[in-house]
């Protein structure tokens, strides 16, 4: 028998599903990747509309489930599906729920794994978590932090999520949702944060942190030699930054050394708590290399303790960027085998 | 048998040492307490003197651990010492090491628990983690932490230092050194802090950075009516800052505002990171009740995504801040005892 899990990804507009095995394979992937519901189906929040979207979201993704496994066992006759692992915004591992987020159109608390237990009831494991913690544990299942037991997963996206190992096992807290580094205040009365505080990390370090500091800068020096100064705010990507800093873009490389001014110093006071072997970086801004890896290195070990000072390791992921929120979201399973044995 | 611990707490000043049984009661402690090895021995940080410094240290606190022992047992004949835990600055749980660091005169890492295995070689539990540790395990075996399982102790005293607590164990990390607060940056260019580094927490809210904040807001307001503009920087105490306060001192009043308000931010993000379901604040300043916890609550509540709204308690410490320090030091050893079981 060939063991492979399910892994679910519900992102803000798609769901992507896929079969993986225990070497971090993926045997099959949902193309295209199903529709995520979207707040413009239930602009008034109604309840009653938010049921039903549930409803049909559930029963479309367990009904794709089904459809992937068979799948697969048309070339593996002989697999042995272990579980589902699903990432998803604001999930509480310990409850299987996913809580009201802005990214969702869901009115209320949604128990999640509760409901997909109900249509797959041959599954004795379906967790989930946020997609951060996720990679966090695909990183160290399949990619760069194998036999790592204290490390902390950053992901740079719309957002900037973090997943923190302990211990060898994910840092749920008290109530399931620790690792929110997006929201630690890293400038004091600084940019507005979408969740309505000031000054969060991610207001500066994610991918849209990035292209607010672009716009911010291009204001400042009222700059219109840069390259960026001609892309529109809603068309800009990391990938534009990366190549104007490649071809020396004063703009460019004055965002980059931005962004790893305030993520080293940020992340400086993440070892300060936690004491972590390594720090890994994913998602676009990534790609960048040493564009951003340089300033946050240099202002991570200029914050640091002395005794801690070269030491932490600062690495990209491992995890490939296309497969890697379906490839984490099925860690889940793996690692819940690992608790039980 | 009566199972006890030895509680060992090295301080700055000076060294405690007691004799502590299940239920955290002190049944013998070391009157006056011993002399730690100061600075002004090793003037010039000679190697041999801090080999002879160390050596002469471990020969008088092992002989004051018997010592301690014997009297114990004269009262009560049939204890049992379970093993030996022990406080002390930059120490390494992992190894049993103390660092090099700015309270001791010694020139090298000093191999603690080894040296004193050697001279009391029928102990098979010695160990040894930084006073905030400690403070936090002995809150969760004696305090007001039993029965939870993730929490953060803060200790306010000279420097600001932390305990974490993440699925009912102390969070070391890689390197042994996790926890140390203190250091995560509030204040980008603030305040100096003694690491070197500028705006750390402990430069705003240990008792020395309430200290600070008075100096710095006598000066503001140019205030010569405050009861503070009559005491001099080395003898004001936060109990004084407290007494003004009580009087409605407008100085003594912004502090704890100000304090609060810094605090209380940086506590918020140590919930983004970790979802505790509890803070606990130990030290003098703690002292002070309502006028420290009422603005650090509402400044932490303000700080914290939607989601943690006033749901983390602030709590003060049921540890006995006389004791503490040997208290906390012996719960080292019932939670390793708890770990071998």
């Amino acid at each position: 028998m060939k063991q492979v899990v399910v892994g679910l990804d519900i992102g803000g507009t798609n769901t992507a599903i896929g079969i993986v095995d225990k070497a971090g394979n993926v045997l099959y992937e949902k193309k295209p990747q199903l529709p995520t519901p979207q707040k413009k189906e239930n602009p008034d929040a109604r309840l009653d509309v938010s049921e039903k979207l549930v409803g049909d979201f559930i029963k479309l993704i367990t009904s794709e489930i089904r459809v992937a496994i068979e799948n697969v066992r048309k070339d593996i006759p002989d697999i042995e599906v272990m579980g589902i692992g699903i990432g998803a915004p604001f999930a509480n591992y310990y409850d299987g729920t996913i809580g009201i987020t802005a990214n969702l159109p869901f009115v209320t608390v949604v128990p999640l794994t509760g409901l997909i237990q109900a249509k797959l009831p041959e599954f004795s494991i379906i967790k989930v978590t946020n997609d951060a913690n996720a990679a966090a544990l695909g990183e160290m299942i399949y990619g760069g932090a194998i036999g790592m037991n204290n490390f902390v997963m950053i992901t740079l996206g719309t957002g900037l999520g973090s997943g923190i190992i302990v211990n060898g096992d994910l840092v749920y807290g008290h109530d399931g949702l620790a690792g929110e580094l997006g929201h630690v205040t890293v400038v004091p009365d600084g940019r507005p944060c979408g969740c309505g505080s000031l000054g969060h990390l991610e207001t500066y370090c994610s991918a849209t942190g990035i292209r607010r500091t672009v716009f911010e800068l291009l204001a400042k020096y009222n700059n219109n030699e840069s390259p960026l100064a001609n892309i529109a705010f809603n068309d800009l990507t990391s990938k534009m930054v990366f190549e104007a800093a490649v071809q020396n873009d004063p703009i460019a490389l004055e965002v980059f050394e931005y962004t790893g001014e305030i993520l080293g110093r940020s992340l400086a006071d993440t070892v300060h708590y936690l004491s972590p072997e390594a720090i890994f970086l994913f998602g676009g801004p990534v790609a960048a290399g040493e564009l951003l890896f340089a300033p946050t290195k240099k202002s991570m070990d200029h914050y640091l303790l002395p005794f801690y000072k070269n030491k932490i390791k600062l690495l990209p992921s491992k995890l490939k960027t296309g497969t890697a929120a379906i490839v984490g979201a099925s860690a889940l399973v793996w690692k819940e085998l690992d608790k039980r044995r």
